[in-house]
């Protein structure tokens, strides 16, 4: 799609069909985070954990009890973990890399949608952290949960500005 | 452009023309701005200012000192601020803006570079909050430089995986 239409199209989706992500989709979506702006990479570039084993996915979605589906019960899920680095980096490295990735899906036809709560919750748990092999020194800030959601793809926004703004 | 040429065309931009930009580009970039995903809003969503005034850019241009150019002689920025919310939100919110107007940017043939030290250099400085009418309880976090860039813009780079990951 063009540009444009991929940003009037891109909405959080919180219903996903139980249809599974095509590898080649997947990859694709994962190529574009390494498009993502990055700053002071020397202190080490983001790195993905992409989820798509059910077990584990379960336990993400129930990671803050059974009333709350933290991963709207998506079929994959791409964790982005930054390395320490100056206050606010990590998030807004990790921001970027899951935007790239989540107007790829949108293009290609996936749901997806922006998480961090998730991120939260692997954070402080170490069991977590090791079963989902988050690289030593590295934590989750942002994530994309991807998948065929239950409405599709299409366009749904207007291209109107909604933010305030002033002008010096 | 397909979001797929955006995305490949997209660089971070350290050297512009002295031409403007034009209003209609202008406004296309702060829309797209409009189209990001943003988490808790109910906190307030990010607030816009767009410089474009000659002596604003070039105080903001040497904000640390005359041998660093902090926006790089871009003719035009806008800077993203937000209201205090929860840790990581105002950083998060304010890249995927950022985002969204650097791609928009990007199809239509402008340079552009994600800033965040100018954010950093304003936010400590009472004086200059108050010159750009940054609205009272809020911060810049994130900011986008533009303009036409020495280099033109095309497809740069390749469609390849750079960062590091794991499959769970």
């Amino acid at each position: 799609m063009e540009l444009k239409q991929v940003l009037l199209s891109r909405k959080s989706c919180r219903s996903y069909t139980e249809k599974k992500v095509e590898k080649e989709k997947l990859e694709a979506v994962i190529t574009a985070g390494s498009l993502a702006p990055l700053g002071l990479p020397m202190d080490g570039k983001p790195h993905l954990t992409v989820v798509t084993d059910p077990a584990m996915l379960k336990t993400l979605n129930g990671l803050f009890g059974p009333e709350r589906e933290v991963i709207y019960n998506a079929p994959a899920l791409i964790l982005v973990s930054c390395p320490s680095s100056a206050p606010g980096i990590p998030e807004m490295n990790s921001a970027c890399v899951v935007e790239m990735m989540s107007l790829m899906a949108t293009d290609l036809g996936l749901g997806n949608i922006y998480l961090y709560g998730v991120c939260a919750g692997v954070k402080q748990n170490p069991e977590l952290l090791k079963a989902l092999a988050i690289p030593e020194g590295y934590a989750p800030f942002s994530a994309l949960a991807l998948g065929y959601g239950s409405e599709g793809v299409a366009p749904c926004k207007e291209f109107v500005p909604t933010l305030t703004r002033n002008d010096i």
